[in-house]
């Protein structure tokens, strides 16, 4: 499976998420996965693009149709609680931007 | 040193380049090296959070104060000659999307 996300022609918008995380599994590892399966069947969702290296630092970008779909992801349930346990447990600290995508371009060649 | 650019309040520009390695370094982490340290000494750059998996995709983010700063360090000479290799060697697969950051936040502590 490919590793980048096929988005649709610019205008859309771009979650940028990136973390620290703290040592150990604690849960994180079932959690990340069965939030990513979440989020894929979202109205609005338009594709996640991942990694994380040995030092434990993270970036995680989720593109997305609107605003309006992003807020309605943050405020999904099961996300939620999930939120609240990367706060508390998951990571030592994070960043979070919400951004309009406005130019893109690729090499198609993949 | 910390992995988290420390931007400012919104609106910023952000560059994400999401890439996926060809095997071998074929003088890789030199260039990367010395774009990273180019970057930053360009006028509007902001700062930038970057990862890498072991599977070879990465993920780098650069934060520029406007759309005519990041149009300037692309049409850096140097810098030109870093995205041909890139193209030509480096990376069997790009994606660049630039984008106006509009809302952030973080768990401070870190």
């Amino acid at each position: 499976m490919s590793p980048f996300a096929s988005t649709p022609a610019a205008p859309y918008y771009a979650v940028i998420f990136s973390s620290l995380r703290t040592p150990g599994d604690a849960g994180y590892g079932e959690m990340a996965e069965r939030m990513a399966e979440l989020a894929a069947g979202q109205p609005g969702y338009l594709g996640v693009e991942s990694c994380r290296g040995a030092d434990g630092f993270g970036i995680t970008v989720s593109y997305w149709r609107s605003l309006d779909d992003i807020a309605a992801w943050k405020a999904h349930a099961e996300h939620l609680e999930a939120q609240r346990l990367g706060h508390q447990q998951w990571y030592s600290g994070f960043e979070l931007r919400i951004a309009r995508v406005e130019q893109a371009r690729s090499k198609p060649a993949r």
